[in-house]
């Protein structure tokens, strides 16, 4: 059985930490949007991929869930002094690896490559794939007028209020040429924001194509607790949307690719809406707080989609 | 008067903030090598013009006299563990201004105005110009081949026998637009390597014709001292070159455009012979520990340059 499981940044990297547990690289894919990748000082920044290996690594800040732990900030501190932009934080460490890969790329290598070179560097096993290696930009609507992701995001820290939410580029991108969705028996779609960090993957025409017509069981883990998103942005934008913050919208929004989603214990109730939808459902601590919550959501979600698939071998 | 140092890195940025102290920012100018810059990881390197920035500033490190005082290598350390190259050494604070003049560089401004830029930010009011916008770059023949600066300098160490040194971009380079000829009364070399930091600078032609047809004082400071360098690889190169060791060298190698030498005082010996050759010669303390020393240098410098103007003044 090999697993894709496709995730953003910090929430979807803690279940990615628990999957890595459970299955060994042979068994275990990671697809990762890039659609947070932007250029800043000239450098090549992938939030999301960054976000994933130093998880996986054992290196990330564990307060932040992004950057490197033991971070110094000289850098910043000085380009600042300098005048020059500092809204982005990078820190000493985390920029070396920018730089690295900026200058992996501009030798001609692909974004795949570097980050192949990258994460070797550091010791992680499991492929961690961008999720196409052709440019992916999400922008964001909002009452302020287009604002690219990271502005968004970051300088101005999710404020302005959102009217839609574009992936630029994605329907003409082809999926990562590396992933042989052939040996997929599984795709697990990690707590992620779904339109920030998971659509961008969603909207590459092969990969929605595969997942529309496969039969493989696709799982997500909902970022969504007791009509609250654990961190970020989620909630709002759902708000801002015109959605109610429930697990209802989460399953509505995967509706054409989901056969599970898993919720909280104390959203049990809900999966009975959900299966009304046509997809699976099961009530679970979706709460990860320490390595064990991660490993112990990770074997729940392998365990849900491996009923669903046997579920299915039976024709039920 | 204006007085126009030419100036390298380390020795010559020692004898530049002594001119600092006695000279204020109409009456001073900087024209500065920029023959070792060169592209790393991305990023344009100035050496010479961040050491003297960083001089000027009092920010640089006392102890290398390159680089930036209370400097922290997080970046290089990552970058290296990364598999990156770590030759080249780059302090998390030194980091910032390269990003920073590349980014200034990339968003179409000029060598000069990214260190305009640079220099008022570290408020530095003296002007600090490359000797010119066009690239020069330092190429040194070796018995190993030829190598560019930075190779040859940083990498290996200034170890392979020097053969022949070329200054690409230096014969069709314009001098730095934005120093006006016409006000300056005195040149000052300062004490950098003859053949790696001032003949970039003087074999820009209408640089060099200027000093050929001016009548004003080109005095130099002699980077020899008793027959050896202070600092750097400037006897090991004269030797390979096949010349001695000494004053008279110098000399001989500014011959065309030198009318007066200083050397150092145990060298003061050495005067006659330099006079022979047409150029007036001091002896002076030219070693230059504490800041005192470097204003005293300069002092007597700036008295030497003096008492030549006058002199030709009075038609003698």
């Amino acid at each position: 059985m090999s697993v894709l499981a496709i995730t953003g940044g910090v929430g979807g990297a803690k279940l990615s930490v628990g999957l890595t547990h459970l299955l060994n690289p042979n068994q275990l894919v990671f697809l990762v949007n890039t659609g947070d990748d932007f250029r800043h000082l000239g450098l090549h920044i992938s939030p999301d991929l960054d976000t994933l290996i130093y998880s996986l690594a054992g290196v990330a800040c564990p307060k932040k869930g992004w950057g490197r732990r033991d971070e110094t900030w000289s850098f910043l501190k000085t380009l600042e002094d300098l005048g020059g932009p500092a809204w982005f934080q990078l820190g000493d460490k985390d920029l070396a690896l920018h730089v690295y890969r900026t200058q992996l790329m501009s030798n001609g290598g692909s974004l795949t490559e570097a980050t192949k070179e990258i994460a070797e560097a550091l010791d992680v096993t499991h492929s961690v794939l961008p999720c196409s290696d052709d440019p992916i930009a999400t922008v964001v609507d909002t009452e302020d007028g287009q604002l690219s992701f990271q502005h968004y995001f970051v300088k101005y820290q999710c404020r302005p209020q959102v009217k839609g939410i574009q992936y630029d580029g994605a329907d003409r991108a082809r999926l990562n040429s590396s992933l042989d969705l052939a040996t997929i028996s599984m795709v697990v779609i990690c707590p992620s924001n779904p339109y920030l960090s998971v659509d961008p993957i969603l909207t590459i025409p092969d990969f929605r194509k595969f997942l529309q017509n496969s039969s493989i069981p696709v799982l997500a883990v909902s970022p969504i607790v007791q009509g609250r998103a654990l961190k970020g942005p989620t909630a709002k934008i759902m708000t801002e949307l015109g959605h109610t913050v429930n697990n209802k919208t989460i399953a509505r929004h995967y509706k054409e690719i989901l056969t599970g989603l898993i919720v909280n214990d104390g959203d049990a109730v809900d999966c009975e809406t959900i299966r009304d939808l046509g997809i699976e459902c099961v009530a679970r601590n979706t709460v990860m707080h320490t390595l064990d919550d991660r490993v112990r959501l990770a074997q729940d979600t392998l365990d849900f989609g491996k009923a669903l698939l046997s579920r299915k071998r039976c024709g039920r």
